[in-house]
């Protein structure tokens, strides 16, 4: 696929990196605001104008036909879709959580529920390694670190990213070393810690450990260490696309019509954006429409209320909701979100945290699929725009499931029925018999 | 493929079932204490000698390699081995949980630490729809529940069970009724009542849930009712002999040498090499010998005592361990352990809690899966094994992970490295940096 003449290299490789085909069809970094490149490394801002840099690519050019064959012969894992990512050929044969291909669940008894009539699928990232999304994006993170030379994995985390993190670098035989807010929920704590890795509680909020990991990357104690979500950020966020990927090529190689995605950076909306536009660049999917639709929690919906105040910029907020995995107050992506929402005839929207959890329970009762708080954000803002009208119920929907509701149980007080003594009459009196 | 003659039926159907194509392959069911065949139906025990019931087949005739490219382009769950279950062959066209075809790890990191060179294989069946084998084991129940006309779907269980049977209910369009102790963790009675069915709480143990329920069905209060693990149970058992389907077809249709399995009552193990032993019958995997190891915590190890002992016969024990999937006192197929644990040159072997606890984090810092328990109980066994030589490292070894780390977090204090303020200074004192 052509892509614009890439600048001179100091590098004469086939791949145009001084990494050789370590990164596979990725060229350059290329600055999202001033559009400069620079070459494939550990770095994340632009060194002339300090904006957010991001992986081009040389996509492989020739038959789709036959590209569509290689990556469906490729293995069931995000690896089926290296010649669209910045990594290695070979990929697969290093150890990893081999990630991605999660269920698209078709999902008729919700659309009866909500009206819809054109299809309604649910996308479930809670079958990943660590059951959530992150094992697509930090998988990508470990190959950069293995290219670099890192050998210490990291991460700043409320939750989900500490788990990925630890379990993909205790398979990939890095160290790791995660931070933490030091009063974190114990469950999140064993899934962190549990891999073997340091995990470090720091004393203060989230900010304030993501303000101490930006410290550490310029100091000599972080030297040779790979922040998935700061320097290796770049390479990390391109996992994202692969959910963009295996939509459409479990939709048939079909876009979708409508598709429903939480903000939290926003970073994972406009990656699907960027895969859903690779696919069609090169012939895969047939050039169609499509809308992409923001889901937040009200209690931080600062690109929400952006979009809807018809605003460029996005004022930042504290958040104050129950879908703590989405619960960035100053998302980096959010004015990429309202591009892309603005673009694409989509929206971004929020829903209150009751309208959370009862869209967990409606997803759960109808699909059998326990989603985290997130998976309800999702779902909830999907029931919303359909009343809205802003979706339409003819028309195919693909609505996100990014995480597992076995980590947010507390979010869902769920309990028993009745509580009885071990006889037929009691069970009789309870009157459960004939529902 | 030729079994023996089936007794002749009052029905002509050409599956030799009252139930036309429903069934599949499944011809009857058989006593595995007589022999005597009865029709399928909703019946678990013998009508001459109470013995248990089990599913028999006339399976498939004709090429294996015919057979083997039919099982390879199916569907990407335990539904690709329809032909070889008590199930009709569309059965992925109907609204089902989908689970199976989990991932089989090439566990090298683990196989180092272990001294194991021929190979170390875990089975990691975490990656089911609800994070646990029981979703294969439910989905087989859901279809004989749906041919026999049942319109509840209900279960005793302590745990995983209750989650599979309530979510695979939802997605089917059944209703469910789940017994539970009343006194059980939070997090399990969230999960059991998530989906939306019913979850009644029993005040007594769980022996007093099982006989409660025994007493229901053979009421007319039970009427309509499928309890997956009574009088579904013969379709239910079934489910387990996808785990040796996918572990040969993942091995490149090859048998494992030796596979490591937890016992709870024994059900799982017992088809596992009955699925074995179809393949080799069907010409699928070349017929070499293979052992199976039962595994067992030692607070609840009747079947590994039973075979050390030499007895023929397993006395109950009362339970305690921090295992608690595993346990079951009294187990219905312990004595069918033993036979094949012999005829194999297998084993059954037992670990305590602390070693349990050990074994998690072993498997965890290694490989990146955060097993629950009885995960902790396999990979403990295995270590066991290997030491005094009852498993032969040089051999090809599975290992079944089958549940998730999520679900026994208590099991597994784990914690900071260190909580330390947000300077680098801290970060310098906690001394985490040059590790
Ligand atoms: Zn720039
Ligand atoms: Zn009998």
């Amino acid at each position: 696929m052509a892509v614009e003449a890439v600048e001179s290299r100091t590098t004469a490789s086939s791949s145009g990196s001084a990494f050789g085909s370590a990164f596979g069809p990725a060229v350059a970094l290329s600055c999202r605001e001033c559009g400069e490149r620079s070459p494939l490394g550990p770095v994340f801002a632009c060194a002339s104008c300090f904006g957010p840099l991001e992986v081009a690519y040389e996509l492989p050019t020739g038959d789709p036909e036959e590209l569509r064959r290689r990556i469906e012969a490729g293995p069931a894992s995000i690896w089926r879709y290296a010649p669209l990512l910045p990594v290695a050929a070979d990929v697969a044969e290093r150890p990893n959580l081999n990630p991605g291909l999660t269920k698209l669940v078709k999902a008729d008894n919700l659309a009866r529920e909500l009206g819809v009539t054109g299809g309604l699928y649910v996308k479930d990232d809670s079958g990943n390694p660590t059951h959530s999304f992150k094992d697509r994006v930090v998988a990508v993170a470990v190959e950069a670190a293995r290219t670099f030379g890192f050998t210490t994995l990291s991460c700043s985390s409320t939750g989900n990213l500490a788990g990925a993190v630890g379990a993909a670098a205790a398979r990939a035989g890095l160290r790791s070393c995660v931070f933490i807010p030091h009063d974190l929920e114990a469950g999140k704590v064993v899934m962190a810690a549990v891999y073997g890795g340091d995990l470090v509680g720091i004393e203060g909020t989230y900010d304030d450990v993501n303000r101490f990991c930006s410290e550490l990357i310029g100091d000599p104690l972080g030297e040779g260490w790979g922040f998935v979500n700061v320097n290796l950020r770049p390479y990390y966020a391109e996992g994202s696309k692969t959910l963009a990927y295996e939509i459409c090529e479990q939709l048939g190689w079909r876009l979708p019509d409508q598709i429903v995605v939480p903000v939290a950076s926003g970073s994972q909306l406009t990656k699907i954006d960027k895969g859903l536009r690779e696919l069609v660049a090169l012939g895969l999917v047939e050039d169609r429409p499509y809308k992409i639709f923001g889901a937040q929690a009200e209690g931080c919906a600062p690109v929400s209320a952006a979009f809807k105040a018809g605003h460029e910029v996005v004022r930042p907020v504290r958040p104050d909701t129950i879908a703590k995995s989405l619960a960035i107050g100053n998302p980096a992506d959010g004015i990429y979100v309202l591009d892309i929402a603005r673009r694409t005839g989509g929206g971004v929207e929020d829903v209150d945290d009751a309208a959370v959890v009862d869209a967990i329970r409606l997803l759960a009762r109808t699909e059998g699929i326990f989603a985290e708080t997130a998976g309800g954000v999702t779902v909830g803002v999907t029931r919303k725009l359909l009343a809205s009208g802003a979706l339409d119920p003819e028309l195919t929907t693909v609505v996100l499931n990014t995480g597992d509701g076995l980590k947010t149980l507390d979010a869902v007080a769920a309990g028993p029925t009745a509580t009885i003594r071990p006889t037929l009459d009691a069970f009789r009196a309870a009157g459960l018999q004939g529902r």
